[in-house]
């Protein structure tokens, strides 16, 4: 009693040839867990080396598009191009045709997953995309489905393994950020041109989507605050260790009164956070229901078999039928939700560590308390540690505050940095608290 | 656009007055979400006491479920009376009236799961249970649907929130098992009488269910080894912390090539472990697949509220459809596999703590050795301690052995205990190392 679909896999490199692998490798297994017969029919691709290398079946390989649509029997297709360009074309070809698209490409939903998704309703199809945040972990899953019956209040999520492995290998070994990107690119982990990791731009896809869903209301990729973590310093991680923090670079969504506070920047999170333990390249994403309270999804964010996992269950949901159900019953996806009210960023509330570089002199304290008073700042700690360097003549003082308006803070360190006794540029890190379960 | 959908909640106790509080007080954002109209529309009890605490319409309380499963608008009812006998007869005649079920009773699904599916099955409905373990945490969703691609190799789960506030106040406070089990039943986190969870039992319920999915092998709960916390000793969890170790009661289940190795038991993990990490009345799932390798699961396992975030979930999917498709298009359920072929306890294979107290004399420790080599144990290490304790004339000698078959360990055991030098039974903790991600 099983019953047949055939797929077809349009893109084939590290992630489409994993899937076409786990299909074809596993075809009885999967076959005797879902009452499936899933058959991998094409392979779409302009150049088939990477498909050959793998010894996928020549059989497979398909130049036309056009042949593969105009098959009956397929009833998705996974889109595995990357990037906005032609993947987009072709997405909406495909929905056109009436096939399921089953996607792992975040930057595509991001951008346009709205005006795509309205595509796949008019033509009565579904779009699948868990694959596009945290790699195998079933993290929309959870929102569109596990604790669906929640109103979200906040997630934090560790969603680019690049940059967790970097940040490991700073705070583990004490290398700079220089060297441990250089072992994350030897080991593999990193891209040659690594700019849309470290930058924070991979991460602000994945809260744009995770966001959507969460919280019912279209986000504006455009309008997410994002910093990357190719600035951080060694220094500040060894001032956070001792007070107690860890530096993951986080995509922050809280629902506050006046809107969604997003953001991706590098924060610092309590050692007694569950995801401050999430180490190297694995991802972790904790959400906070108001009925499940905190819930946390872990395991590995990206690499071709983790991601042909999320891939395959979106084959499969599409193939039985649940996947369209879910897309035309739920009223979450973007093309069916209003747009956010996205807080400015000078609006977050939080508490915040600052590093300012002053001059090793009498009245300096003063002088700082000072700007930071008339800015409604208040202080949670103050460190001020002997020279870091022998030669300097200046010396950090580290503060953290209590929570705290962005904006006036970002005005008050403004000032700072214009007072003769500083001799940097402030640094500024957020500090992420332990978001309230509420239950009610 | 809404699809109207009535249910009613059956049994209003703890889980089943937050059940009625969120589908009441959430009504609205739960229709915009899901595009469903989900109305409570019957509370069944006999006794309306704890409903009539939480101020729930009374105009909603009923004591004739005949008259619920007459009404022809209500599509699931929700069983929460717990236990294998009332639960049992109602829980079948539900089904048989065609109403789709929606339950949290971990007892009634380890024991008679496949017979009942194979009754929602005839009655052409559905049968959902995610509540019945890891309470709010979506696990068994993973299980069908998240991972479903994979062949899961294993799963570490630390299922029972009592069990692990105890152990966390025993490692983190240095209280006895009886001051800590104390401490629990004045934090209501642990009943009057806790057996069912200190021994073990309610692991075994979750560790039955999630092995039937996750292998897609129907496991029969009375083969499967269990033991529980009670005898634990704090000598032997600060023993484990000096080498590296912190104690979990876990469900554990091993995919091996001659069968299932399932058992409860508590267990020493590395504190590198994320399952380490799990404190007080925190559950998590550690599950190993062979495309995604390790995901971990992590959230409350039990109280009214993340309970009834997982039940409502169900309720969801019982409405909106999706129940219905992944139950009756899935070969996973117990109805529709294999009995699994558990291996018998004494061939599993693992590491292990093991303690003596032995007389503080020269050769003991030959004799010690001996007996470990002629039943082919071997040592990994050894740690002799100072007396802890002035008036003893017994020392500790704790050894931790490489992988051994546990039935050798357990021979070898016996023996030890008869050796004149040995004063007291000897105790033994399995070591569960982190399981390799296989990737293939």
């Amino acid at each position: 009693m099983k019953r047949p679909s055939a797929v077809a896999i349009l893109g084939c490199g590290t992630v489409g040839g994993a899937t076409a692998a786990l299909l074809l490798s596993q075809r009885s297994m999967l076959a005797a867990k879902t009452g499936l017969d899933i058959e991998l029919r094409y392979i779409v691709d302009k150049d088939f080396s990477h498909a050959e290398s793998l010894n996928l079946d020549p059989g497979l390989f398909e130049t036309e598009l056009d042949k593969v649509l105009a098959d009956p029997d397929v009833l998705a297709v996974v889109e595995l191009i990357g990037g906005t360009g032609i993947a987009r074309t072709l997405t909406e070809k495909i929905l056109r045709a009436g096939k399921r698209v089953v996607t792992a490409n975040k930057a595509l939903l991001a951008k346009h997953g709205a005006e795509l998704m309205a595509v796949a309703r008019e033509a009565g199809v579904s779009i699948s995309f868990e694959a596009s945040c945290g790699g195998g972990i079933p993290i929309l899953r959870a929102l569109y489905d596990g604790i669906l019956p929640n109103r979200i209040d906040a997630f934090y999520g560790i969603v680019n393994g690049t940059c967790n492995y970097i940040l490991t290998e700073m705070m583990q070994k004490g290398n700079s950020y220089q060297e441990a990107l250089k072992e994350a690119q030897e080991a593999g982990l990193a891209e040659a041109d690594p700019t849309l990791d470290v930058t924070g731009g991979d991460s602000a896809h994945k809260l744009a989507i995770m966001s959507s869903l969460a919280f019912a209301q279209r986000v504006d990729l455009e309008s997410v605050p994002v910093q990357g973590i190719d600035s951080l310093k060694l220094i500040d991680l060894n001032f956070g260790r001792e007070l107690g923090y860890v530096v993951k670079l986080l995509a922050i969504a809280q629902s506050e009164e006046d809107g969604l506070a997003l953001r991706v920047r590098p924060a610092f999170i309590s050692t007694e956070h569950p995801l401050a333990w999430v180490s190297g390249p694995f991802n972790a994403v904790s959400v906070y229901g108001h009925a499940v309270g905190h819930t946390m999804y872990y395991g590995r964010g990206a690499g071709g078999s983790p991601t042909a996992s999320a891939v395959t269950a979106d084959i499969i949901s599409s193939c039985m039928g649940t996947a369209d159900t879910v897309f035309s019953t739920l009223n979450i996806w973007p093309d069916r939700t209003k747009k956010a009210v996205l807080l400015p960023q000078e609006d977050i509330q939080g508490r915040y560590y600052v590093r300012l570089m002053v001059e090793d002199q009498p009245g300096v304290f003063a002088q700082i308390a000072g700007i930071l008073g008339e800015n409604q700042i208040s202080l949670s700690s103050v460190l001020q540690k002997e020279p870091y360097n022998d030669k300097a003549d200046a010396v950090p003082v580290v503060i953290t505050t209590h929570s705290v308006r962005e904006g006036n803070l970002r005005t008050a360190l403004a000032a700072l940095d214009k007072l003769p006794v500083v001799r940097e540029p402030s640094i500024c890190i957020e500090i992420l608290d332990e978001h309230e379960e509420i239950f009610a």
